[in-house]
């Protein structure tokens, strides 16, 4: 687990933007499990983030100076802020987004690189057909929630994993997922065997650990296994724990298949258009768990591993 | 393991074929690592082999009398027979072979079930494209030779992984393998790597255990793991250990997926014919391992979990 003491807050100038750059105030930031990773040395799909690097992070601003035709004083964009205040970024790294859509921390969650996760995941490789059994972890979560949601869209039945009763209750009655699982307080493989009379068609998983395992012993016949995220697995001191029971794919001719959201960044215009028409339709609900303070950073990251929060957790810096 | 005591040898009568059945003599019979999982108890993608019954096993026997008309005394027929001197069977079950084409034992192998494990899995999961780098393990077993000599076809560089030096200038010298990696007497994560410096694009798992995680911490982009079997973790009396860097699949955008033979049972005439053109034409060569008795049983079918077969391995139950 990280701790406060893994991080500096510092003061120093933000710099003036070059030719092609904007001065940014950042208003919103985007907290995510994959920041533990980003933490780690070692090769991975992205360059782990230095010692005294700023710490990498998606956010929203506001733009403050501009020397770039594309983007105006007061504009409100997304991209990668990092924590900090302000952030000196070329326009091009930049995207402009419309607060009557949805408000700015939306853009951050379903609307922003957690939507596009759950859409492309879902979507490219579960390849969802109607009347399919689709399983979800972490299911109250920014990718979970938006993962049932666009299953629902495609016909599917939706069983949503989730800790505790409001997130239970909220991933049924607000997103309408057809069951929810609440692995703080039922045995999950019973639970799930009860709403899966058929087997699992598509299991999301962000979790990895024991709920993968019990997913894996009830997968239906050329079942697809989306691995999205091993949340279970980030802080563990004992190494990562593999799903024992893996021969579940051989038996059911199944497959399981990794991916991370940069790999579609080509894809993101499709996913971005349709995120917001289903938000416009009412279709997608979404809610952010906002914490007020740049300076929570430390704190605010160790409610992901505790499923603390509830709906895409953001940072909020300033107005 | 299974050890002899778990066996019965009984003599009865051989029964007599009704209307559309044949009486087979039994001649030789397929010895495979998957006949360990048929004896555990459970569902899988075949019923157990119960207490009491025949063992289960492909064979290759000649019509002693036939009630059928597609088939007539003295044929030579390949189908599931068991672990027996006869077997009264439907003829709709058996397949004629040609032994012009290849020795009967070969029916059992490189032309047989196994033949079809390496083209189907190879082919239809790992769908290999040409300048691509193929690792298999178990490489100078019944499958893992098929799958390297077909990736050859395919036009890939293929590595082998198999015990011992025989086995290794085996798949060399004799099968046309780029390389192999003996794991009995190299380190199999140093030697992998210098022979894929562009990473694996397509593992083909025979093994399980600690070298399926090898192979996932060296993935190319877009890898494709076939999972075949776990041969490694079929005895173990601690359970199985699954892959404790699945995360891999995450990183590399990677997917891992299973099949058995039986999922492509539409399409033997298709990987019959392929496999039999290819033994023709001298590109695809096998070996078989015949060990003598049907008595030899329950110590022979230890071969294969101690890695001693080298080929194919069969019983000669007659000439």
């Amino acid at each position: 687990m990280v701790k406060r003491s893994d991080f500096e807050f510092i003061t120093v100038p933000a710099g003036e933007p070059g030719a092609g750059e904007v001065l940014v105030r950042v208003l919103y930031l985007s907290l995510d499990p994959a920041m533990r990773g980003w933490m780690n040395a070692g090769k991975s799909y992205v360059a782990p983030v230095g010692l005294g690097d700023v710490m990498r992070a998606g956010g929203v601003g506001r733009v403050v100076t501009s020397n770039d035709p594309t983007l105006a004083a007061g504009d409100l964009v997304v991209g990668i802020t990092g924590i900090q205040d302000y952030v000196v970024s070329k326009a091009a790294g930049l995207r402009k987004i419309d607060p009557q859509v949805a408000p700015p921390p939306r853009y951050l969650g379903a609307l922003g690189m957690t939507g596009l996760t759950a859409y492309f995941g879902l979507l490219d490789i579960g390849q969802p057909k109607e009347g399919e059994t689709v399983v979800v972890s972490a299911a109250a979560g920014a990718v979970g929630a938006v993962v049932g949601q666009i299953a629902k869209i495609k016909g599917c039945r939706v069983i949503g994993i989730a800790g505790g009763a409001a997130k239970c209750s909220y991933i049924v009655d607000e997103l309408g997922f057809d069951a929810a699982v609440d692995y703080k307080n039922e045995d999950v493989r019973k639970a799930l065997a009860r709403h899966c009379p058929k087997g699992i068609d598509i299991y999301f998983d962000n979790v990895g650990g024991e709920i993968l395992e019990t997913a894996l012993s009830m997968l239906a016949r050329r079942a697809r296994i989306i691995i999205c995220g091993a949340i279970s697995q980030y802080n563990s001191t004992t190494g990562m724990v593999g799903p024992r029971n893996y021969m579940s794919l051989l038996v059911n001719h199944a497959l399981m298949e990794g991916f991370v959201v940069f790999d579609y960044a080509d894809r993101y215009p499709e996913g971005m258009k349709a995120l917001a028409g289903w938000t416009i339709e009412g279709k997608l609900k979404a809610r952010e768990d906002v914490v007020d303070g740049l300076e929570t950073f430390p704190e605010t990251l160790l409610k992901l591993f505790r499923g603390e929060n509830f709906g895409k957790l953001v940072i909020k810096v300033a107005e």
